[in-house]
């Protein structure tokens, strides 16, 4: 198979599963500011699964230029990462009008770590037929800031299967922040390139 | 016309039918384990449908690979693939508030056998234009696995209109498998080309 | 502006135009062949509408094929021709639930004629940027059957106006043969280019 | 990062934006004249957002032509474009069904205005990295024109909230003009290029 197809295929999936994400956000009951503070909660849910997404677009793409080829393993793990990933409109709007309740909040945390997985055996399958490459686990980016976003989210999601249900989405509210940080210095520290 | 073009369009079709089912994917009643538990026909369906079309366009897109030219059938019988395979969002949720029900179950299977019918003819399109490349009914699929594929089909549609109606969409995920397979032992006899 | 980007940009609003019809297809309220039979007007104006679009796509394909250069009135023309194809999810559901009202087909077919002026101006732009080209009205169709094609149009119009609302789509659906038909007798006489 | 990916991303971001406003668009009470006559805010409100996307699109388009590189500046403030642009079925379908309402004015302005200000924000990070290329502060455009256009948005946006809500709507019917006319006339004194 052919590496542009792919990511081509890959792109068009992810942009129609981030733009349809609105479809799904609710409208104010009264249209004034009391009413959209009302929906706060599906705000700042749409907002964290559109930089999610668009954050993890960014770096599959940064990545994506520096290989060659695709092996039948990177197919079938990009097909598996994006059936994960088509779930966001659903996860989405399911934790956004239930936004303390420990299913709806379990659930969406668990379509983000499937997708964070997905991206890694995606990684694991690019860095075997492209030997030039240097990959860690999750392409380009240290190691050492995989375990910290790991370690975030199962952290979030213990939070919020115990105390606190709103944990898990704060945590990869966070997490934007600091996958973003070590994306930028893994791409400074990178040897220059044409 | 030209290959790529088309190849864009039918891709991009694809990705927004894999995408928009998610829309028609139906919000448990009440959000913890049994509420998404009494989905199960729902999760069931969206998944089928979502990998049925991700290896069907995962086959075409292995196969076009190797072709130069497209003719105006080729052109036709792809918008009719399309169209049938546009009917995926209706049937899928059909289906999956009716899992039992005769008419929703032969209906999907009759989009699947639709959709597979399409695909040999545009198979056959390309084969007599591209006169280098070997297809068999579909694509570079051993005839024999298109064979057991519509036989396993036939043998669900005729149990779901006789004794037990969910056994088409059984049938069908069982197809995944032996396609899939067939398709990869394919793969895997082909002369090397760079 | 770049042929091809608006190229890309027009089939991709096409495909998203014909894939999200669906989401306004009507589910029977008896899954039952009655139930489907009851919506018959439904699937005719959801068949109708995908493959109208896919021919006017394929038109619109094979004839930028032969073109180098697109004028900014070509990107205007193309904007005007995409906005009203995109009410074609709108007026198609409004047909199919109003089959035999005056308004609702009267809507429906001023989209198409629409379409089809908006398509002839386009074609038109390109030819004087193009002047290698040999185009008439609309692309390399034949002048006679351009005509053919709006005078039944406006017949069915009349008759949707004054003694029967359906006339407007029957005459639509007649057309996708006459022009369908015209379009291939075209690409025949067409002199040979490799 | 690749120019043509990020571009072919906005692209197929902002065509699903355009295509699935129509999802929003209410369907008449009665469907003759005068029901279709009561949703004229609607269709004015979709056709604005249609059209207003349109243009910004063509703008985008015309001038990334001349660039040949991003930086990860641009994918930032692309992604934050999209966000905003992301918005515009909600605020369309809210201003089209609360045409005299403050909020939803002012939601609808301030998304055009983000939009607006993020795409100064693009057209700076692509100066910083394309020495060659001319921008002002909104690509080729004179600066006058963009001053012109965000002092007649504020107007809108005063005259909004504080005598007459649907004042904003109306300044950014102006301002397609404004901008589409001040877009033209910098294409004419462009230096000519092949």
């Amino acid at each position: 198979m052919n590496k542009e197809r792919l990511a081509a295929f890959t792109d068009a999936v992810l942009a129609i599963i981030m733009t349809i994400l609105v479809l799904e956000l609710e409208k104010p009951k009264t249209v004034n500011l009391a009413g959209l503070w009302d929906l706060r909660a599906n705000f700042f849910a749409y907002t964290l699964s559109f930089f999610w997404l668009g954050l993890m677009w960014t770096t599959h793409h940064n990545n994506w230029h520096s290989i060659t080829k695709v092996s039948n393993a990177t197919v079938s793990y990009s097909l598996l990462m994006l059936f994960i990933a088509s779930l966001f409109p659903y996860t989405t709007s399911l934790v956004a009008t239930n936004f303390n309740n420990v299913t709806a909040q379990t659930f969406y945390g668990l379509v983000v770590l499937g997708v964070s997985f997905s991206n890694m055996a995606i990684s694991h399958s690019l860095k075997q037929v492209n030997p030039s490459v240097h990959f860690g686990w999750l392409y380009a980016l240290p190691n050492t800031s995989i375990i910290l976003d790991v370690v975030i989210k199962l952290i979030g999601l213990l939070i919020t299967l115990t105390v606190y249900p709103p944990a898990m989405m704060y945590a990869i509210f966070i997490n934007i922040f600091v996958v973003g940080y070590a994306s930028r210095q893994a791409i400074k520290k990178q040897p220059k390139k044409s």
